[in-house]
């Protein structure tokens, strides 16, 4: 029984606490910390964890083998940094951190340490859908890919919600799943802006991103996040022979009133809560085989960092802007799994 | 945590034991029994479990709180109403007995007993698809029901099947699903026997079953278990103003070679995998909430068999065939939520 | 130029004439006839054909090489005789005529006369779905057919509908579409009634209709005349090794509202549209080429009366009816492309 | 009866012959001529046709109404203005002419006229499922249109085919489609090269193509020539509210080995030739009715003539090259049906 201490009560960590305690197989958790300490007090209360008064103090706890952090992003890479300190694994909710250079010493401390301790919360790389067409990439038989068509459109997004954020916040999964689905670098961004949505008030919505990779694919990224109609997550690679793409995945279909219906997910929660589900699984999986994450990595994280900066600067600028990472270290070059 | 001992650790058994200990939450393994003694102690020592044996020691073990019985299907009755004497919830996979006569002595003692603590095995309701399909129905913008379309197809059976299998062992789970769907019975049975495939030899393949529902909805079922192509599950409802059907579930859509193709899948364990794992969570939950299951009751149990015995009938004569029920108990009029 | 005189200019006839003047190529209209003389008048005036007083007379015009009777059912007969009787190839509007007994003495005639004259509109033949379909069975990809599920669904139908007209007027399409599909003929007749509709008032409505091929092919054909939510048309031929199903014709995919959706067509026109102008222009075609038609002939046209009959049979009595037909004449062995 | 002469008896003008002397109404060619004698001679004595020397006295032939240019490329400026000179209405296969300049020169030629008689052969605006979608767009259920993507898929091209072609004669096809579907026009280009296709040898394939309209509306457009498994056609608009997007055409669905596949069109000709018929018949009508055509006009031509050199000159340079189009005359202003 893995032993997860949890930084962050809020909604998300209120959700992967539920997950823990009421789905999955071979975790408990043993505490919990929040900055709002009513709120860590009842949440740990309700299921039996130690509530602390620092992530720190959690992290100590010799209670806890390993660590979630879904805490205020500002608050990651000291969370994170201190797991390392600890030699306790630690999965980090996206972003890894909330600049490139925070990542980076991230993923230095994680190098100087020599044994990968951290995971980032990329979830699309245990979606079904996404897995299975990673699945007919590998077969091979669609020839080398060479293009990818993404759309990523949210019917709403809040107040707060900026024009930089379809991209650090919204694309940000694309730009994981591309370098995961092609195993290589994105080497440089363009953002197109068309028409502007009148549902998005002032909002630039919505965006065309283009990433290039290291082997020459092209992804376009359509980013709507005010399209009122549903959630809808679209992905198809283009190969040299043939196509795959994202499938359908509608559990009913409805003939009335002049129509052919499939429901389309109303959030991000329908659309991908089976794939938090795999990704927390898998995640405990491992650390019980052998203390060690095989999901998305420091660098995963560092990497989506850099990406997500040049896109903002291709926004800002309306040029293509090159990708500049540091060198990889090599404890990121075993190929991992998921 | 829910302590459950497991009669039976063959495919079935050990299939449910790695459900419990690797997928689920709020549940552990505790005791494990099996005519087969060298199979019950290599599986009950892999998960720690202790090795009775015979299953009514099993089923008096104070380390279990519930049982599931996975044994021969000859064996069901004996351990299901052992469970019932020792006041102990029982989950029993499909079918509860091998006669309606048997059926109904459990009915009867878990009457007596005057509480629920039977759980029979029918996974489809506890699928997606079907539930989404239940859903648009129970909203009533179909209007009212008037006839549902299935089929039922395996790509291959094993050659101990013989002709009455579509009915008791692969219609059986189309003959609960309707049950469920429409909360209503079956009240009259006929069989029709088109063209046979030369895939299954001798075997009657394929069937057209008709189910006469109390309040006249007409079911056809066609079951083809030879039909190579993959493992294909299909039920179209007929409302007065429109139709749902279960959806297409693909996760990827590939283009090649002048196709635009879709995967099925190739067994039942890939279709309805996520079903088995529901079943079972809802199960743990629901006892660990008040030691009450709500799924499929020994009553269904019961109605499946006297339906499957009118199909076998309608089979062997070629007649519609009317279903004759036992009067229903009180116990089982309660609405049940899954 | 093929010249054609159209006998009855009500609403299909003025349909046909606008075929064969504003869309079809190689064809002319000449003559025209009407028991309403004033409607022939006006239509024959608005396209240069001479208006004849009766039908009897049209046929007899020098300047009409071929004959359309579009006239009503009770007439057909007279009409089609009458066009052998002169050696015209003469297009009969379904039905052929409104007795098996009077399409047979068509079927005696046209077989003293010793060629081929007569064909029948059962369009479903010329329908692209339908041919792709007939063209993946004819492959022998899905090995032997064995089954066929059909559904034909209207919104709604006049007040004049009865219900045995679910089975002479709604499902003879699929009657003549099976015959053609599997090249042979219907044996024998089942119809169930399901519950009824509430949109049809006291119409026996849907019905459910089993036929059973002389090879031992079982068709099921769900017909609804009162479904509300559009025209649909429904066909899967399952084989020994997989199925072929009449595809989805969507033109365009919307989403929009929380749903993913195609429309529906909204009745028969707009479905079959395409399929009487083919139907057309192949009959004009095949005149051209030898004067002899190739698509449905009376044989066909008198098979669809005998099954028919079976059917409201088996409606009325609830039993299974045998088909009984007359022998074919050797005119009709003759394998034709349509 | 339209009286119609075509220049140009190769294998696209023999393909309008046959649709005017086989399929369509109203029409009849009176006249061929063709650089190649002996093809004209045997093309003209199959369809009853008088044979000219030259284009010039074919268009001359008081038995020709309208003229229809289907030559070489470089031949179609001069049988277009020597048609106006005429006064004779005159089809032309695209391109119109093979600069930007001759367009202009056709342009201003007809404007003198005074009166339209000049169409191009752009047939995608006939096709069905690009009329539903821009039917559904029109309702402006969308919102603002803000995006379109779009893909244009060939199994394979000949071997004298260029990279620029890729733009002047595969993507013009989406030129004139967006013009006329957003009825704007585009005002900036880029071309982007992702990764090469092995399957092309040297050829820049595939290419995307990035166009601006005139309201914003941002169109990408992914051309893939080599793609072998068929030829496909996409297209979708992302609205304000939701998306419409062409739909699937599938006349069949087959399930074999392990698939549910829909066929995918093997050319243009099978994908398009419902669309030929259609923008010939309306051709026709619209010249019966009043002389005037109404489909794809000359400034159309010039339209797509400009844009596609920006497209040329971004794909050299790699720059976004702005369109920079000559001042519309009036004539063009009328809104046109299709």
């Amino acid at each position: 029984m893995l032993r997860v201490g949890v930084i962050g009560t809020g909604m998300i960590g209120q959700d992967h606490i539920r997950r823990m305690t009421s789905v999955l197989a071979g975790v408990t958790v043993t505490a919990v910390a929040d900055v709002n300490v009513d709120t860590a007090a009842a949440v740990g209360s309700s299921v039996g964890a130690r509530v602390h008064e620092s992530g720190e103090s959690l992290i100590l706890d010799p209670s806890v083998d390993a660590v979630v952090v879904c805490s205020w992003g500002p608050t990651h890479e000291q969370y994170v940094l201190a797991s390392i300190a600890a030699g306790k694994p630690v999965f980090c909710e996206k972003p890894l951190a909330t600049t490139a250079e925070a990542c980076l010493r991230i993923v230095e401390a994680e190098t100087a340490h020599g044994r990968r301790l951290v995971q980032v919360g990329y979830m699309r790389r245990y979606d079904t859908s996404y897995r299975a067409l990673k699945a007919v990439l590998d077969t091979g038989q669609l020839g080398a890919p060479l293009m990818m068509h993404c759309a990523h459109r949210n019917p709403s997004v809040p107040g707060f919600y900026e024009k930089e954020m379809a991209i650090t916040d919204t694309a940000v999964h694309e730009i994981d799943m591309v370098r995961w689905m092609f195993g290589e670098e994105i080497t440089a961004v363009r953002v197109l802006t068309p028409r502007r949505s009148g549902n998005g008030g002032d909002l630039q919505d919505p965006l065309l991103l283009l990433f290039e990779m290291a082997d020459g694919v092209l992804v376009d990224v359509e980013t709507s996040v005010n399209i009122r109609y549903g959630y809808d997550i679209r992905g198809e690679i283009v190969g040299e022979n043939g196509t795959a793409a994202l499938g359908s995945l509608s559990p009913v279909r409805v003939r009335l009133g002049g129509q052919a219906a499939d429901p389309v997910p109303v959030d991000w929660r329908e659309r991908f809560l089976g794939a938090y589900d795999v990704e927390f699984q898998e995640w405990i999986d491992a650390l019980r085989l052998d203390g060690r994450p095989v999901g998305p990595s420091a660098w995963d994280g560092y990497a989506a960092a850099v990406v997500s900066d040049a896109g903002v600067a291709a926004l800002r600028t309306g040029e293509r802007v090159e990708v500049a990472l540091a060198e990889k270290p090599k404890l990121y070059d075993v190929e991992v799994p998921a």
